[in-house]
């Protein structure tokens, strides 16, 4: 940790400071430079508050020199983490394409879907039970019943299930019904006590980017699932919000790279709901898998326009199959494959 | 509702949008301007998902022309509502400060906070009992054990606590100890399962805003608790996230008129966790005030250096009566009291 | 144009909007709803003030249905623009990369940067004479000595030069230094004086989107160029400010899709000041291929380390063509050439 | 400066970093911490790169540990500015209110509205010969003919004169009809070659933050100004652009304290701009002089519905009168006047 003091800093006031460094068991390194003193404080400055320091007379501000995540740090643990989804790797060489309708509506809907998600080759189906709404006034979600009709669509076709968790009470049906991957909401990025318990399981979470979440917050959100013990964590960029209203939020491309560079965990990204507009998803898909994304969540549905929600978003079976085609080509390219 | 067709629409694109409006009890009112052609939908349109007719052939955009709230908006409810809490109104013309630590730590400190507090003038005691914090590895509160804590330190003074619910599975606690008014915390402004439990009771809830949740969704947020049935409902602004790094967070000023506009419900500016500094306060507070806020809820610990969160935010006993004091001066030119 | 009136609308207010539509020769077109009362404005409404009806009583919102720009948007233009620059198409079928380094230093410097340029099989060269700059203690540039080392190094290799103007008094030397694409920067995008001056030219000019600019006002900056009759305008994309800190600028890959759709302009993307980081710039440059770009802006110095500016956004000439070899890949994949 | 090394960082990089740094002439004093080496740099940092040292090998990250402003900082200039403008203090414990339309349209407008605002009570007039247009086809400003009307009809009150330059070649117009007060407007505030231009003249500036403009930044391009020689400078707030869309601008209300304390520079508040509504100026004018503006720049039109442009942002006259005999209460509340 490095304090920086005020241009008038007083002897008093950077004693202050080192008696505060001593009381907390670290050591002081004092430069006096020709504009400013800095103070180093020698070492595990993740056991300090910095706010107790740059509450502190004389001090002008605090910086951190380590990062405050750990266990999900590349520094940590220098290889990609590959997640196991009974037998289908996340992480590695191969990007998964994880398809299906944002809500599960009936159960014809539901099979039709899941036809259509193996058919367009996805390893993977999402849909969502439990649906988080702006509105209170909007279609809640079928709940229970509709992880069941998810269950019976997609084991005939293999697909491992990927669904939202919004509400701890309901942790014990999502195992009963063996949901392979949990999905961890946009609006519950910092649901700390929802964290924790996912964090005592080992069910694969998929870990969304809340909607205005720097990629320190939301590093210190998986930190919260691993610390807990479950190192199963797959990151989904989903787009941010900005001040552009020609489209729904702005996917964070550069979000990639530097994911990469700070983090051993898969990245993947879900073009539907950064652009909210199914016309944008093929180049967002494109876009995603050049940068180097693990994976990538796609809204499909059967017949779109009769989407119960996010109707305009879907792709139809179909053209969800020509774009996986597409992708393929790029896979190869950047060397991995789909 | 309006539909705003593309500029080359054909006739079978227009019947299009005509016979979904049908189908969901609509009427089509046509008008082919020269540039382009409108359908206005009558009807009840919150009924409407505006998506499902985005995705339609021929649409350009849609545009809702009714508030998507209604319980909470002052169309429908034109008088300030004044919340009672054991006898302290919030929402009328006398503005209410809310003071206390950012968190729970020891009996000792209550105690001096709750002193200090009410020493101040302020009619109500904030403190977090559980505190959400954005790493795992930082001090996560005392828990039930702090809700004791709390009461018996602000019982003496005759202080209503406000003290923040993170999970659904507290709310017996915070109800057992009679808790007077319960906080949502930013990050759970949309936490919907926990606002749907705090709207099934009738205890007063101070809804924070998130940091990045526009002033509809904040409201569609308040929307959730009014509809279960629960009316006691106070906003308050804390800042938003923005692109400045001067300081931590935007207080956003034309929240407050804005809101006074729009809905009924009492708004209060929280400029501790705005500024992130406790030199900020006394101005934010004082602009706040001027602005047209109905309380405040500011940051006081007996002894700041020694907090053990958020220290560099907290005013003394001291500096937050001679602020209160200052305060006082300006609603009364405003025409309100403290 | 459509006006939404307020609930409790009057008809005298309702008589007050159509007056003031007829003094502007538009008709009104009025619909009574359950909830409100809208009224359409038939005729142009490009010359009307959307603000001199919303200040009218009873009015609650004005609502534009055309586009505010015209020459530069799609639905007046449905082919690509293809810009010929000395042969070099820009907007077609092929990709085109632009390389040099932020700043023009030295006539050594150049020549080197020309030579690597040219190897690394781009087709056009940058680099700034006049650099805008954050300090006025920073280097400002060599001004017109520096344009004619540009074109003295960039002639013997045949390179077009891309260079920013950044002030109307210097129009006439980059005339006179035939400067074959003129750049107008980011802080420029709405100096609109800068922009009448390129559209009374017919030379082809990059404008760079404001650090925080809309896509409809980046648009209306163009349509300024366009309106003064130089049609010759290529949009750069080059990242917008955002509250992420972990990055400099968060590159908007959506915009590319969404610019393609309302105009038909070519549109190129600027990854070395996007992301501000050499590290990021292969993993943006073949984002932005894949989303459907039509060239890249890449920061390229003979030996980065010693750049007098940007230092850590440039590639070395050897990583520049190492880059340009694996996007060609993606464009063969998505149907384009390099 | 402060150099972070890479966690496994070597010693030869450690001995790269100290090589740049001597041939830069600065001193390195190396702190080899538990998991992370530092460097400091020792020395004028003000003349170095961040980004040169930035670029080399094993560096994490670099941090300036100085202010990058000086002459307008107030750690080098403890007391406030006060400017004095025809026997005008802006700046001094006196708050300034600068009334009238946000364009120039005909002579009598001009003259009621210098009626109008001298009768409220304001000090100085502003208004736009020249308006910066998002749209080529809004009106663009009457141009030097306006500074005539405009100065025809302030001098018969005394108010001195605030208008917009937006193009150097019209400098000398500004100085030939004696404009008391420069405005550089918020598109303008990084156009450096304006910023010079005015730096060499001693007329007072007002200086518009950018919409998206960090403190910082704004501050170094009142830098610019100063650097030239031209103290005279006014920090105008008007709000910033963010994800809110209910109201236009967000009024950076935190600014106001935090340049307090950085700068000796006046600061006002454009509370026109900012909302973009009328209603909502009253609020925000309170809340930006309890904060502690030095001045307000608010917009009255003798006609509001008539206006030529930003219709509904002016107030009338009258309400104009009565918001200054309101926001006086404020000011004598705080210790200061109006």
């Amino acid at each position: 940790m490095i304090i920086i003091m005020h241009s008038h800093v007083t002897d008093e006031e950077i004693q202050g400071v080192v008696n505060q460094l001593k009381s907390l068991d670290l050591e002081a390194n004092i430069s006096r430079g020709i504009e400013r003193t800095i103070i180093g404080a020698i070492g595990d400055e993740r056991k300090v508050h910095k706010k107790s320091l740059q509450a502190l007379p004389g001090v002008d501000s605090v910086i951190r020199v380590v990062k405050p995540y750990k266990i999900v740090a590349r520094e940590w643990h220098e290889a990609d983490t590959v997640i196991d989804i009974k037998g289908i790797p996340i992480g590695g060489k191969t990007i998964q394409i994880i398809g299906g309708p944002c809500s599960v509506e009936t159960q014809s809907q539901m099979d039709l879907a899941a036809e259509g998600v193996a058919n367009a080759g996805c390893t993977l189906m999402r849909g969502g039970a439990f649906k988080p709404r702006t509105s209170p006034y909007s279609f809640q979600g079928k709940g229970v019943e509709g992880l069941k009709m998810f269950r019976q669509a997609a084991d005939p076709h293999n697909l491992p299930i990927v669904t939202e968790l919004m509400d701890v009470r309901f942790l014990d049906d999502f195992l009963k019904h063996g949901v392979e991957v949990i999905q961890i909401g946009t609006r519950n990025m910092q649901n700390f006590d929802l964290l924790k318990e996912v964090g005592k399981i080992h069910t694969p979470v998929v870990l969304k980017r809340g909607i205005c979440a720097t990629l320190s917050e939301w590093l210190m959100s998986a930190e919260y699932i691993a610390a807990g013990g479950n190192h199963n964590i797959i990151l989904c960029e989903r787009g941010v919000r900005s001040f552009e209203k020609a489209y729904r939020n702005m996917l964070d491309i550069t979000a990639i790279p530097v994911l990469k560079k700070e983090t051993h965990l898969p990245v993947i990204v879900d073009p539907s709901h950064a652009g909210g507009d199914a016309t944008l998803v093929p180049a967002l898909s494109k876009a995603a898998i050049a940068a180097g994304a693990d994976g990538l969540l796609i809204e499909m549905h059967p017949t779109p326009c009769d989407a119960w929600c996010d109707a305009d978003q879907a792709l139809t079976p179909d053209s969800l199959k020509g774009l996986i085609d597409e992708l393929r080509g790029i896979a190869q390219v950047i060397g991995r494959d789909i």
